[in-house]
């Protein structure tokens, strides 16, 4: 690594460059980019899904939220990178620290594809005001890397309409008919779910996430997709073409923006959109800056997915019966380490139908690897999980037919009365968050509160928000509603019916223990007129051996017995004999 | 008002202006104007605190939000005024109706003087975005005012130390501080309270707010205050300059700004400063955007205001014993009007010592009236009060020692189902905000919700915010904090220890009644590290014939117990022995 650090010195100082800021991601703003774009975790170390690394002639930094504290503490301890701890608006940002640390007429570089045009403009006025000039560059980064993975060439595959219920051309229609109103006659989108949603296509190019890489442009008349020929087999092409859709090269992007005319009236969305991108558009077309019309579409989920959520789930959750099952067995006879757990979920999970892959890395914390949030068991240095403590396993799967997403907690021995109070306090917060009846127009920040009650009572917190979009066989994080604290993003969003989201409040203790547990709820009508709730769509039991009951409402009581009963109604058909003892046992009345 | 809205047409005709926006305030963005400044009142009859007019040719509009909705549709009942109704994101602004309405190229005209800066960016880019033009201009309603009242010239008087506790100087001092800290020379503050905040003087130009009609400029070695001359009498001359505060005519500021040097560094804030006084900053000088600085340390009470508050509200609970006793009294032998027991509390807190006045019209709602969120009882109007149904009674008084602003709603007879059912929401709204504990860094608009969650889960709200900043002998509505759903304002302020805030939760049902129930309550630490929680500060009884106590949880019931405990405890040494029978009663445990 210090070699890759002292490459990269070189070519900034030939550059006259005097700090690099290298964020995790690609030119698609993905939260998880190909292999292809992950240059920061080459260069540091760092395998989080969120950061940033800043490196000048002196400093290589990373600069990470609270979830990845301890993860990154990890893994940059043999390196000479340090981590800098981001603290909402208390700890300085990187953007402030080059400010501070190279003063006045220092020039900040950063690779224009790499970066969004919001995220540009904060950074250029926050160099800026201190003197200092933002330059941007191309992948200064490939340069030096000498065995980078090529850009996945795997070819696409068709999502069937009997899963997702509404054809491109209908997906399309409604694009077009928002364009309009905004005054487009093009709308450029270059997020790769969006664009599998609009195509109704899938791909294999981000572990984890079934989408491809590719630009797209919709027309009033055709749509431009941008993508390397090669993953279009001739079929799909021709039924692409049927609905208008014409393949482009992926690099042929730049030149058509390059080319556009006076007549061209293009909806940009700056929060995604790379500044690579913004700045090839013409400057002879009008550029209007909207909101990207595919993803608040796509957050809508349609009867058709709604329908197949609720059978996934119960599949889902066969899987992870199994999977418990087994984990209770095979302690009785040995330890399990995390990471062959982990797999083991995969693999009852690859028993069912339709499973494509998992849907995010299994996390499965044993005591204090629980209270590393975004923690990912390792083949070498996973821990061995034995009958004491508490186990953290929050996992998902992709299935043709959806993408789940559930967190469990479990006591493997009898609990303390501080893990069982934070734990009530977790699962009350769970509680008044799948109960919550509320008023259209209601924020996912508003909600988030909700959540964080119970715990805020006993002075306990968790660094994370309360909840993600979750897509429809596509990325398990889906922007753009969610719970969270704030007052931009996810705590902006307004939840609407049939928005899918997560229930994850949690807490954690540092080298002690981890506790979440996450459902995902659907957002529907509520009876009263203008009010909306929440139906909550995961099938599995929660560990009741954690719960201290003098904490719980009656209320809560009702709820978590009801939640038992159902979950038991819906697996039960789906379990042998001694399955059923087992979910009879995990589901009992308390 | 037919002749008031033809001589206004006849003057925009002349001027060529299409639209006129008269906004409801003054020059120093008051939400509480001096009367010299109620022309949206003279002409269109509406008495509420928020509005705002429009009048064209051939429509004249008042804007108003649901607070006023039923007084707005009395008010304007017989005039030729229509009520727009104000409906979050839902319903057009009045700019957008001026776009709309006017169509393009028309002029929109507003007084420079009555409008912030960031309202003025507002409405030019709703209008330019239509093709519309703004126009400032001065006082158009002055040229047709006749009988306008005059600026107010009444004396000021001084606030002595032993209540407020913290002298001029001192103030000044870390005013200063932090003017440096942002690179000014000059801050220019134009908002009545804050100005007297900083010179602990009080004025009375403003109905119920002790306030005084002024501007003011700290300086690092001096302080210009703007002012009448007349107002301040020789002693307080005298000590204002030993303070450094030089006085200046109150019409000479405009002069002044236009005469500022390369030197001057003027600190404005762009949410309260007005149009016509930025235009007059001389182009020399530099402009910097930044906070109020005395708005935010204002609203951090010390700890002499904290003593002085926790006796001025058993004062003030004293009075509305006498005043609720004798309403329960005189209930038995004769009706009482609304009107006529609005002066009765009054008087009671006549009797108190250090009374100054009402904090704002009392609000003394009988069953329907009740749920006209801001109404205000006038003599030849008001309802008889007799003993049946709901009664809401909302008043504060200003005392030397600082502020109070109270909400009680007694059923005079037994209530229904639905009224008990939606009271004990309320109440129960009430209980979760006055006993959360939070982390520091958390905003009114995540802790408004904990107070609705109760109502929602039946379908109900109420169109308000939950809660406001009290000022110390000062408006009773004080920003920054508060307690409202959304993402700027109230909502996004952060709570911090030593705030001092209402928690008045409430639900209303149109010509039925109208609940709410309001302490204020004090932010202090919480016995956890990072967390703040609240502390109740005002006593007196809530109704406890209205609580469902099906729906009350245990620690529900808890809270209200020991309510009640301290309540009897703070007010019984006051009392005789008839009103210690009257407060065991209505204090007595559930």
């Amino acid at each position: 690594m210090t070699d890759r650090l002292s490459s990269l010195r070189s070519i900034m100082k030939q550059q006259s460059i005097d700090a690099y800021i290298l964020p995790l991601g690609d030119p698609h703003q993905s939260e998880y980019p190909a292999s292809y774009w992950k240059g920061l975790q080459w260069i540091s170390g760092f395998t989080g899904s969120a950061g940033t690394v800043v490196i000048s002639q002196d400093h290589a930094g990373l600069w990470t939220d609270s979830r990845y504290f301890i993860q990154a503490e990890q893994e940059l301890a043999h390196n000479p990178f340090v981590l800098h701890k981001m603290d909402g608006q208390r700890s300085p940002s990187f953007v402030d620290w080059c400010a501070e640390a190279l003063g006045e007429s220092a020039v900040v570089a950063v690779d224009g594809p790499m970066i969004s045009l919001a995220q540009k403009s904060r950074y250029s006025s926050q160099l800026s005001r201190k003197g200092l000039t933002l330059k941007l560059t191309e992948d200064l980064i490939g340069a030096i890397w000498a065995d980078r993975p090529p850009i996945p060439v795997d070819e696409v595959f068709v999502h069937a309409e009997k899963y997702h219920g509404e054809p491109t051309s209908s997906k399309l229609a409604r694009i077009r008919e928002e364009m309009q109103q905004q005054g487009a006659t093009a709308h450029l989108i270059t997020t790769l779910d969006d664009i599998a949603w609009l195509t109704n296509l899938r791909g294999r190019d981000v572990k984890c996430n079934p989408v491809f890489v590719a630009h797209c442009i919709v027309q009033t008349d055709k749509v431009l997709l941008f993508i390397q020929p090669g993953k279009v087999s001739t079929p799909i092409k021709e039924a692409l073409l049927q609905d208008g859709i014409h393949i482009l090269p992926y690099d042929s992007l730049v030149e058509h923006l390059g080319a556009l005319t006076t007549a061209d009236k293009l909806l940009i969305h700056e929060g995604t959109l790379n500044v690579q991108l913004k700045e090839a558009i013409s400057s002879q077309a009008t550029t209007l800056s909207g909101s990207l019309i595919p993803r608040h579409l796509k957050a809508i989920k349609n009867s058709t997915e709604i329908g197949h959520l609720e059978s996934v789930h119960v599949k889902d959750a066969i899987a992870l019966t199994h999977a418990f099952m087994w984990l209770e067995h095979t302690l009785t006879e040995r330890t399990v380490t995390e990471y062959e757990y982990a797999a083991k979920i995969a693999e009852c999970r690859g028993e069912r139908e339709g499973y494509f892959g998992e849907s995010f890395s299994a996390i499965v914390g044993y005591r204090g690897n629980g209270a590393i949030v975004h923690y990912r068991p390792e083949l070498d240095s996973s821990a061995e999980i034995s009958r004491e403590g508490i186990l953290l396993v929050d996992s998902g799967g992709q299935y043709q037919d959806g993408t789940t997403d559930i967190t469990r907690t479990i006591a493997l021995s009898a609990p303390s009365d501080a893990e069982k109070r934070a734990y009530t306090r977790v699962l009350q917060g769970h509680i008044s968050l799948a109960t919550a009846v509320f008023p259209e127009g209601t924020t996912g920040g508003q909600l988030d509160a909700l959540a964080r009650q119970h715990l805020w009572r006993d002075g306990l917190n968790y660094g994370h928000g309360t909840g993600h979009g979750v897509g429809f066989f596509l990325n398990v994080h889906e922007p753009p509603q969610g719970f969270a604290p704030g007052l931009a993003g996810r705590a902006a969003s307004v939840i609407k019916e049939g928005m899918f989201t997560s229930n994850e409040p949690g807490h954690y203790v540092a080298d002690a223990y981890g506790i979440r547990i996450e459902n995902l709820i659907l957002c529907e009508k509520a009876q009263q007129d203008g009010f909306l709730r929440f139906r909550t769509i995961t099938y599995f039991p929660i560990d009741t051996t954690l719960v201290d009951f003098s904490l719980m409402t009656k209320a809560d009581v009702a709820w978590l017995n009801e939640y038992h009963d159902m979950v038991k109604e819906k697996l039960t058909p789906h379990l042998n004999d001694n399955q059923k003892r087992w979910m009879e046992d995990k589901c009992k009345r308390v």
